[in-house]
């Protein structure tokens, strides 16, 4: 049998206390056959992001003992920070990565929310692919008003009736449960502070104003350069290389250049290998011809065999 | 204690009965711990290549048992075909892997070297890391005058004394065995039938003439395509990317575009995430921001650690 592989990435409000962030990450590595991939923080933000991946039962256990240490640590009226928040535990998204489909994480999303509201007393909202509403799909959507909001209205406003848990919010606040695929967020930086070039290229691109499909991209301005801020929330459907050309155009237009890029986070290896053949125009390209890949499959099946 | 791998593609002057084909590919899936990636025949060139993987020791025993199949079921005397040969297992590479010295393979090369002349009565030589002549570095240099020259020399002629095995040929030849870094066989088709712009183009871009390092490289006439075939034989050193847009630079000067591109066998990642990360102009990219290597990486660590 082929071993089910689901990623977790969640976001905790907490990015300033070292030894709070230490216990919640603890409390993932305890978990049994949980690898822990990744984690940061942010002090502005007074917000950090971990990543683990895993069996799916394993890593829907190590959520929830991260979102319960994060509850007695954690208190949202004591928080300020720069990003929107709902919770301690804010956001706590499933991506299908080995063997497991799309549907699984919406299933694992929504164990994982019953638990978290019966035994942790949190109201839980289901987004994006695990979203009971249309108007709960978009997380900017469910996180609006943000903690202070909800604490005064969760009673009376019928659109915030939590999926799971109490109609009511304690100091951990509530928290936003659900399932996506894999996302890129990736950053290109031009040879330029001129932010409005940057948003003009932001707004040919992006889906909402008729680019290309499951690209997100705001324009900004960072460390003195013009910045294409991106989320690719389907490479497969949407890779990387036209979008680039584009911008590349776009910005030479205006006697720009890409000055240089960056990854937020980690990027599916199948990402790369489409930009690698798409530039190098190969033909009949297979992922099968990449030698670790290949090597990986066939110790898989041959483990199955015996 | 990290595992330790190696590739091994053996050739085999046989490409036009399957059966034998089939029975040395069987002798190599026989042996146990051993990964068999690909195999392939050439009709044209009565050859075959077999790629495998894994553990050092059980590589060599695998190539062993090939080495002996394809002694028993090919005799060279009836041999015929476009490729320079030497034996019927004509030529035998090691290759590091993972945790791996390119030194460690060079001492395989000499344990099965060894082995073959010994318990199979074939002369052996020793080749490019692993040649103990400066002279037998190129294979091209060994395989002079093939089979047939050899066959009526080797008792005389001082540069051919093999490093294993009897100084006399029997109807299986002699084989070929060293050690090398991975490879990558890339192939460039143009717009054209002009194959003397290919032939410019290689000469330019080829270490042997001044191009760049670790590339070797011919123009040639593909289905009616000018093609430059390229060996890139140390893409750490000398990744793809330049050099594909010196081609395709060169080729604009003629007016002439890059039609397609094609990979011969299998390409570590690397290489790709190399293309990648250089085309997307990536600041401070490593290979720990890929969620696959990411994931085995902490794998292996846990494991070791548990």
């Amino acid at each position: 049998m082929k071993s089910k592989l689901v990623e977790c990435i969640p976001n905790f409000s907490e990015g300033r206390r070292p030894e709070v962030v230490e216990a919640i990450v603890q409390a993932i590595k305890a978990t049994p056959c949980v690898l822990l991939l990744d984690y940061s923080s942010d002090v502005d933000h007074n917000r950090s992001v971990v990543t683990f991946a895993g069996e799916p039962v394993f890593v829907a256990e190590a959520a929830f003992a991260a979102i319960k240490v994060a509850s007695q640590l954690i208190d949202l009226n004591q928080h300020t920070g720069t990003h929107p928040r709902l919770g301690a535990t804010d956001v706590v998204p499933f991506v299908p990565l080995d063997n497991v489909t799309l549907d699984e994480c919406v299933q694992l999303a929504n164990e994982l929310g019953k638990r978290v509201g019966d035994e942790l007393n949190i109201p839980v909202y289901l987004y994006e692919a695990a979203a009971t509403r249309p108007e709960h799909v978009r997380l900017e959507n469910v996180r609006r008003g943000e903690f202070e909001w909800l604490k005064e209205n969760i009673g009376t406003d019928p659109d915030r009736v939590p999926d799971y848990g109490p109609t009511s919010v304690g100091r951990a606040g509530a928290t936003i449960i659900g399932a996506r695929n894999p996302l890129v967020a990736f950053n290109v930086y031009l040879t330029t502070d001129d932010v409005a070039l940057a948003r003009r290229i932001a707004r040919q691109i992006r889906a909402s104003s008729g680019g290309f499909p499951h690209v997100k991209a705001l324009g900004m301005l960072v460390d003195g350069k013009a910045q294409v801020s991106m989320n690719f929330t389907n490479p497969a459907e949407t890779p990387l290389l036209p979008v680039i050309e584009t911008i590349r155009q776009e910005a030479a237009r205006s006697k720009v250049e890409i000055h240089h890029s960056e990854l937020i986070g980690l990027i599916p290896q199948t990402v790369l290998f489409d930009v690698a053949s798409q530039y190098l125009q190969l033909d009949n390209f297979h992922v099968e011809q990449v030698l670790e890949y290949r090597l990986h499959q066939v110790a898989q099946q041959k483990s199955i065999l015996e």
